[in-house]
């Protein structure tokens, strides 16, 4: 049978999304503790990898177990292995055509800034932010990135193509926070964080729109901005037909 | 110089408050950082000791150093060497009379509960409760407590006297967050932790208050509850002259 979950985890305490050696994996996690209620291995595929440090709400992931169990059932058994950092927020059964990842019609990430006084137990879990935050440059610069773009110059590693397209970024003010809620159809490596790092840097005048403008729209021009910390990022949701 | 700070820290990357060979502890790092800037050892004394797990956002510790800094330049110093995980908030000189526990006259704890959906990246930093809360019942419970007591039932470990005194213990609202507030003369280990875990225990209708009223009043009655977990547990304030 085919399942689907989704789930949320504190990405500091994990070497990121992806399965290796001798180190505690979010995905590493899950298939150990699939394994021990399957009584064999279990691989499973999710919607996309999160780097070290980058946490989630919404994260998707797939896999086939051996027999058939309840998904209310499935989803009490698994969260009372993988917690504390790992939550099974929903399971269900899925038709076999169903792919985490190959499936997915949009992703929603966010950003959170934290503008208040440093605070060590919420380090891992914003941006500590200790800069004027002037949101209307932050929506300002935002606009550049919505649309179709080659976003070659905010992505890390080679790909065959660049192209994605944003279809949103909302930037939400809440007391001391400050979030950057990203909607698009792909997101590829570091691209969230180099886009907020982007946007800091046209907030902090390093940087003008003329240039940023450049980066998103001419596929020649070759420029670097800082990649925004990973302990601010949240994968938060999966969309699927 | 004898200068005193006041410090936050996440419990939760450190091995306890107290310096341990081999462990990364808040004392240790303090100490190893004020040996860098005072180019020789400096040995610190805490107001009290914070267990494995349990935050400060107002403990204070003092030092001597070999030599006259002026405050603001030692905080930032002290501050740019022990981040991510530990602030300095004040940084102040004082008196060679001034002792960081001796001259405590009384002392704030906060204990953070949270009653909302299970969130893996606010385990470390509440007491995740899943149970229906009364704070009625914790505040009746609460009640109990307040004024001079023998403590021995909450304590652990051996002292010569248990005695103490809970000035208020205040149940706080704040949406999925309950906060209770400890104001006292003098806490010993585990002291808070033992007194929410009665608190809780009576919430859930383990515990009747008669049982709880004869631990803290009959020293010859000896009873255990379960201790709270030290995730919540927060070093908010320590008050001098």
């Amino acid at each position: 049978m085919k399942y689907c979950v989704k789930i949320s985890y504190d990405g500091s305490k994990f070497y990121g999304f992806q399965r290796q050696k001798d180190k505690i994996t979010v995905q590493g996690e899950l298939e150990k503790a699939l394994g021990i209620i399957n009584k064999g291995m279990v691989e499973i595929k999710g919607a996309g990898r999160t780097d070290v440090g980058v946490h989630a709400y919404g994260q998707v992931v797939h896999f086939n177990l051996d027999f058939d169990i309840p998904p209310e059932r499935l989803k009490e058994a698994l969260a009372s292995i993988v917690r504390p950092y790992i939550d099974i927020l929903e399971c269900k059964q899925v038709d076999s055509s169903f792919h985490a990842r190959f499936s997915v019609k949009s992703k929603e990430y966010v950003y959170k800034i934290w503008r208040g006084n440093y605070d060590p137990c919420k380090y891992s879990y914003y941006l500590m932010y200790d800069k004027d935050l002037n949101v209307d440059k932050l929506r300002e610069c935002a606009e550049v990135f919505k649309g179709k773009h080659n976003f070659h110059n905010f992505v890390s590693g080679f790909r065959d193509n660049y192209n994605g397209e944003i279809f949103n970024i909302e930037v939400v003010e809440e007391n001391e926070t400050v979030l950057l809620v990203f909607k698009g159809k792909s997101f590829y490596r570091y691209m969230v964080r180099n886009i907020v790092g982007a946007m800091l840097s046209y907030n902090e005048g390093k940087v003008n729109l003329e240039t940023i403008q450049k980066m998103v729209n001419d596929s020649d021009f070759n420029y670097q901005l800082p990649t925004a910390l990973a302990n601010g990022l949240y994968l938060s949701k999966i969309n699927y037909d």
